[in-house]
């Protein structure tokens, strides 16, 4: 049930195919794993309130999934235990006419945490390697030629090595990265499409070109292949989540979560001996009023 | 009395003793280079003029030196013929604590221009490779202790390399960078030290710390040397330009930039068809009034 079994590190490739998309082969107990979620979002709450404290590592998660594969409603449920103040959630939508003038990791950058806080992307930089390169993209660039005219596996050869150099650089500016990958099957997607077609309050989150992409499911299925193969390090690693059931789904993120934090092992401040002193004076001076 | 004689381009280690700091091996004709830089000046405006019409590449230019080299009075001189509309001047002072908090390279993210735009960086993220290097201010760094740990010289091996990485990123997507170092001697510091102690006008360009960094000389020539051999690319070049003599600095200032624009090569963009003959049918509206 560790979550180990759901990291990429970059040390073999994998194949998603082999990763699950339900909690079948974990035999967990739905009762137990909602405990221990709930158990896990105090415990979040906790260490993201040292962080916060001390300052000296920023943490960010980007989350990335096909539609309807439960992005959105992971972060409601995992992030409501956290202090907001100390967390930057931004999603990433289709890049305005600005953001497409400027660099790709432009407004990724713009966006990053500052360090004592945990920033995170719904949607990030990674599009630039998923639906840029399904629907090529990258050919209709207002960019010079040399960009343009280059053979698409080149560009996206390029732009893997170029995410890896920027996370790498992050891990070494004293930011932690991590990966969560939202692996839905065909099949539920088809589901969850049906309700947000029937039910009304759900509506909003539908629309007919989402039907267009699900045609291209298994285009999506290889860029996502690629992106976990190509862009995987032990600092920055790609966390490969079943997402068919949404309990399931949080109690593993909520775990990629805490176990960052942990890692990050934040504490409050000690305070220096004569800033202590000062304190106990202040103390005196309250208590004689 | 071409540029290519200061150019970097990183295929083999340079030392900055070999570099002139003022015109006398040139043998130049001084009203002659005035003339150029002025034929420069325009040239430079034309094709600025191109480059934003067609808005396929930006064009970055790094200006660093020791204090009193003259970064000020060369943007002044040779950017005033571009119009201000296509060039984004930024001048890096001391990061603030909001900069303090991100990555290093956040704040010059931030203010890389948009393809078709001329940015122009008066100091840069390469402070943070000098002076941060001088002072060791790394070790007082408020990161993880992976960071503020590490042995000084692998710290800024992989500073050099993030820099190195992130330049050929720019290049990727779209944009040049030159990189200017305008290389002052020690007598002509002194000369225009004792000029801005002496005139009020220029007093406020002084402060005593100056003459603190001039006895760390020796320090900051070692670091200039080493940022200019572990960060010149093809793609990326330093050129170390003699700044003894603010007529001869201008001229080859304004040469690397005219140089790095006709690389570039410019054009405005050309009408489809059918809009020449909307244009067509708009003249003659206009024609009939």
């Amino acid at each position: 049930m560790g979550i180990s079994r759901y990291k990429v590190d970059g040390s073999k490739k994998v194949k998603l195919d082999s990763f699950p998309t339900d909690s079948k082969k974990d035999k967990v107990n739905k009762e137990e794993i909602l405990k221990k979620t709930e158990k896990n979002l105090q415990e979040m709450g906790l260490l993201q309130e040292r962080l916060y404290a001390e300052g000296k590592e920023g943490l960010l998660i980007v989350l990335q999934a096909i539609d309807a594969a439960g992005k959105d409603s992971t972060i409601k449920h995992v992030m409501s235990g956290v202090n907001p103040q100390g967390v930057d959630v931004v999603s990433f939508k289709a890049p305005t006419s600005e953001e497409l003038s400027h660099d790709f990791l432009w407004r990724i950058v713009k966006a990053l945490p500052a360090r004592g806080k945990i920033g995170l992307f719904n949607r990030s930089h990674y599009e630039d390697v998923l639906v840029v390169r399904v629907h090529e993209m990258n050919k209709n660039y207002k960019m010079a030629s040399r960009v343009v005219e280059m053979d698409s596996k080149e560009f996206f050869k390029k732009r893997y090595r170029h995410i890896k150099n920027f996370e790498e650089y992050l891990y070494d500016n004293s930011y932690r990265v991590v990966k969560i990958f939202l692996n839905v099957s065909k099949d539920e997607q088809k589901k969850r499409f049906l309700e947000r077609i029937d039910n009304p309050e759900k509506n909003w989150k539908f629309e007919s070109g989402d039907l267009k992409e699900r045609t291209l499911w298994d285009e999506y299925h290889q860029v996502f292949e690629d992106m976990v193969n190509k862009t995987s390090s032990e600092e920055a690693p790609w966390y490969v989540i079943p997402a068919d059931q949404k309990w399931y789904t949080r109690y593993l993120v909520s775990e990629v979560i805490v176990n960052a934090l942990r890692d990050i092992n934040p504490q409050f401040p000690e305070m220096p001996e004569e800033e202590k002193q000062l304190l106990a004076q202040c103390k005196e001076q309250l208590m004689q009023e």
